[in-house]
């Protein structure tokens, strides 16, 4: 299968490396291949530059937003959450269209400090927002409740735990729930929340995930619905 | 020990009855206890009349708010969100002043159909708002995140799972935890997410639990924290 990963943050190396280790091609998508390449500075949470990683990863593509949206036929949305709407616009609708588009990001607002709010919450959603926008797009929210190494490798997390889907397209939900299971996700840890607006619950989990994970002091750790 | 239950509801008499049933001595709070026992109709959730209730618990009281607040040396909201300061208000500040306010409320406004929304949510909570309106009660968010009977006993859901508390007052959270203790919820099991503000996280949780319950279709479960 042919993916885009759209976003050159951890969530979107991270999703990329794990898909073409499955024997996936991958095309990262970014605003600008060139500048992306030509950071040299770790980013704000001490991530080594994009172009460090790209030299273990030779294999993913790195190109244009509309490039990589052309390329895959499945596409990943792993861009920051306020920035979610522009990044998938510069994608454009047509290389949307009719295509499962997974979004794992959280509108997460850090304008006014820390903890960041959501924006948009409680009576709206990133995910609903982006299914508007794109209505051709089969938008399946997933992934979004934990930290991205646990997105990849859930067994770092010992016993189980569960990851959510939302989605109005179910066989975009079967497809999603296929590639979570070839991540290493048991199918009985796959929880089907619902249509598209119950993406309203999986962001609304971000607050407590960050506090739980200043509590614990890690983030090796992931919701599980006891009594599922 | 005293306690003040706010609220008539099946909270309030769920936790009503567990406290009675730990010795302790409870006064149930309503604006009008009169206007309480002459209901004969079931609530709109299809549970008895308070009068039946009261019937099989003729130790517990039923008392005007602020009497309920008087008696109580410990204060335990379950009312309806949206009415909860108007009923502390009713309590009055005197009578919360120095005391565990223990608030398991969540603010639900089912005002605009289904599913509710949380009114306030994302940069603001009904812990805080308590707190803010109350600055000499020691508030205490726990419990709004499971089904009431869960609550009282969490032996329902089979395996781990947890309860969480946010406050201010450390001695205030040690006591309520020392209740969820007696309540049958393991030392283990009970996760400090932190200060007041992190009762925007708990009740956060509510849209994603009522997804839970429907694509479940029962009540009987819990957030586990895997990796905790």
């Amino acid at each position: 299968m042919r993916y885009a990963v759209l976003g050159t943050g951890i969530v979107g190396r991270t999703i990329a490396a794990k898909l073409a280790s499955l024997g996936h091609e991958v095309a990262v998508g970014t605003r600008d291949p060139k500048a992306t390449l030509a950071r040299t500075e770790p980013d704000g949470m001490g991530n080594p530059p994009f172009s460090v990683w790209h030299q273990d990863h030779p294999r993913v593509r790195l190109e244009a937003f509309a490039d990589a949206g052309a390329f895959g036929d499945t596409v990943v949305n792993t861009t920051s959450g306020l920035a979610s709407l522009d990044a998938l616009g510069a994608v454009g609708a047509e290389n949307l269209d009719g295509k499962v588009l997974i979004d794992i990001a959280n509108p997460l607002d850090f304008s006014h400090g820390m903890p960041p709010t959501l924006d948009p919450a409680n009576t709206d959603s990133l995910g609903e927002r982006i299914q508007r926008a794109f209505p051709g797009a089969r938008v399946v929210k997933t992934l979004n409740t934990m930290n991205t190494h646990v997105m990849v490798e859930p067994s770092r997390v010992a016993g189980e735990h569960n990851v959510f889907l939302s989605g109005d397209d179910e066989d975009a939900k079967k497809a999603v729930a296929a590639l979570l299971i070839a991540f290493g996700w048991p199918q009985p840890s796959i929880i089907d929340l619902g249509d598209i607006t119950s993406a309203r619950g999986a962001e609304m989990m971000l607050p407590v995930w960050l506090r739980l994970m200043a509590a614990l002091g890690h983030a090796d750790f992931n919701f599980h619905i006891q009594g599922a």
